[in-house]
């Protein structure tokens, strides 16, 4: 049982208010004792994802964001548009903690989960950006004896997500797949994980120096959007490995549609016959994130076996259930500092998370870029 | 066995050359003897459909249609721009027959369908535009005594997809449904079978009086998009009938996700916690026509629990398997005169729907109008 439990700890939180201001604070939140079947884990590592952003600053337009409060527990509140409230409804007048996962060691442990006392673990939860977290022994991820914070704080969502890709591929019936923003931290594990199981993956990156990049790492097929081949390149990979599914990291503008009309045109080449209805080649996109908000368009060009939609780990998860699930985990936790490794640009305190300055570095999502909160430096 | 097979029969021919012309024409096509297993029909009334008219008239600009011919044996030639041309790569220089389904008489038959001589029957195939037509016996549906062609010549598109859409909710999980264009012959159908079928139906519609037409036919749910209140109503509806798939006859435009809105906009109602991923509440829309062809865009602020597909009748019936779709045809043939009635503006023969006046009203898929060729009046 543990020793010493420190009665509150540093919390980051986020509220937006029914008056339209977003407010980000520090405050000391008070530690929560362990149940039986819990453990209480000092968190040194909090990745920000981009899925982690929306949460953090909703709707506001950080342009007129104002800092407060003092250098230890700054503040820092922002407008959020009137016309864009009714989009976090469900949220308003509510303190919430932000940050989908993170690692550290574990502090103090309920009477049965004593043998994770001192282990480094892996939290999925939704309020990670916080100097202490209670969580559910089942629920953390134990990582190999050796292993640091920093290499376990993204050991869920990019890892199991890119996995979680490669599964839905198999699943669905598809034999190769397409996979956009590519040079993202979460697209080169995904190329990883494709070059080790021997799956063809089809890169979209948006500059050339990305190319290069992929291609470094081993990726056979990179197509470059911003190139004026793009359509004809990319037809011509999805032609050469046959990849009907894609998963889709931006969500708005063209791209998707483009994507299927290209898996379009490279079923047709195979068909002998006209068939006014196109292809009877079920193509797939799925967008999982959203680097452009803006509003997704498509002509549709593509016959009628095609699908555009949402994918969210936690839904995909449940569908492969419980077993498959931890599978897909421990293969995680094995190679975690190779196929699962991610690397981090900077590090921020919590403090430094709310500044300005650094906002605008880790809110830019630039390809390639990854930000970690440390909660216990300095 | 036959007695007096007709050497040669009209049939409509459409044509797309590669030098980018369309050319429709009446050919005296010679009549193919039926197979010990085959029938040969005379089709007495083949319904114009949508899903007809692209294969018609591909992409070509009807404003520089010319005639030519004689006024029994009329030609019809147009222009498709040239940057269309690839769209109907696949069907370039060849002679098509058109029109999708149809019925007639069985006035000779194989062997082994000779219990057939004499009777009415609908066909389901590519080239339903002409006077005879050999069809194997297992693809024809027998039509009760006593009903007439024109009553059963829209036997398969109409009846069977408002049955596959009805099918498709309950194999989906899905419990109640949504219509678009839904004063369509189609929709009026759908309306019919869900009356009897005790299924929620909220139909869409596009102007006032056609409110009227479908709540004089017994709808409970129906919503006018060019009402001011349109997304307010459209979301009252869905909550009430708990719908979370719909069936759109219009593809382009707003409209597809503006349902995955309100359908959202419902189902945020009833939770109780706030999930920055939106409900977990699965919404689908499948796009099965293109009564606008423009480009589909949609702003994702429904979630990720969500899906825009295609769908086609022919892939869905197989999904189904043939006992199922056995069972759809007959309740279709038991009843025809009532929930499968189609009604149809005019009667055209086969010169008149090369008549551009003619044209004019059927290409222009005006909601509740139907045309039925018949191929040997005049």
């Amino acid at each position: 049982m543990p020793t010493e439990i420190p009665a509150t700890g540093l919390a980051l939180r986020t509220e937006i208010t029914g008056s339209g201001e977003l407010r980000l604070s520090l405050v000391d939140q008070p530690t929560r004792a362990p149940g039986p079947d819990d453990v209480l884990v000092r968190i040194e590592a909090a990745p920000i994802n981009p899925s982690d952003l929306f949460l953090l600053f909703g709707p506001a337009d950080l342009a007129t964001a104002v800092v407060g409060g003092v250098p230890e527990r700054p503040t820092l509140t922002a407008k959020v548009p009137e016309r864009l409230l009714a989009s976090v409804r469900g949220r308003l007048d509510q303190s919430l903690g932000a940050g989908n996962e993170g690692a550290g060691v574990v502090i103090a442990a309920g009477e049965n989960a004593a043998h994770l006392l001192g282990r480094t673990v892996a939290v999925l939860g939704g309020a990670m950006y916080a100097q202490y977290v209670t969580a559910p022994a089942r629920e953390v991820l134990v990582l190999p004896e050796g292993a640091t914070s920093a290499e376990g704080a993204s050991c869920f969502v990019n890892p199991l997500t890119a996995l979680s890709m490669v599964e839905c591929m198999r699943l669905e019936g598809h034999t190769a797949l397409v996979h956009t923003a590519a040079a993202s931290n979460l697209g080169q594990m995904l190329n990883r994980i494709c070059l080790k199981d021997g799956v063809e993956l089809v890169n979209i990156v948006r500059k050339p120096e990305q190319v290069a990049l992929l291609r470094g790492q081993g990726a056979r097929h990179v197509v470059d959007s911003s190139a004026d081949t793009f359509l004809a390149d990319l037809t011509a990979a999805l032609e050469e490995t046959g990849a009907t599914i894609a998963f889709d990291a931006i969500g708005g503008g063209k791209q998707a549609g483009q994507i299927l009309a290209c898996m379009e045109t490279a079923a047709a080449r195979k068909m002998t016959t006209y068939n006014r209805y196109g292809s009877d080649t079920f193509k797939q996109v799925y967008i999982y994130g959203g680097l452009d908000l803006g509003k997704t368009e498509f002509t549709r060009t593509f016959g009628f076996a095609w699908s555009i939609s949402g994918f969210l780990l936690t839904p995909f998860l449940k569908r492969i259930g419980p077993d498959r699930g931890g599978q897909l985990r421990e293969r995680v936790a094995a190679e975690l500092t190779t196929t699962f490794a991610s690397h981090y640009t900077a590090d921020l305190t919590l403090a430094e998370a709310l500044q300005p300055a650094n906002i605008a570095n880790y809110n830019a999502r630039r390809t390639g870029e990854k930000y970690l909160i440390t909660p216990h430096r300095g």
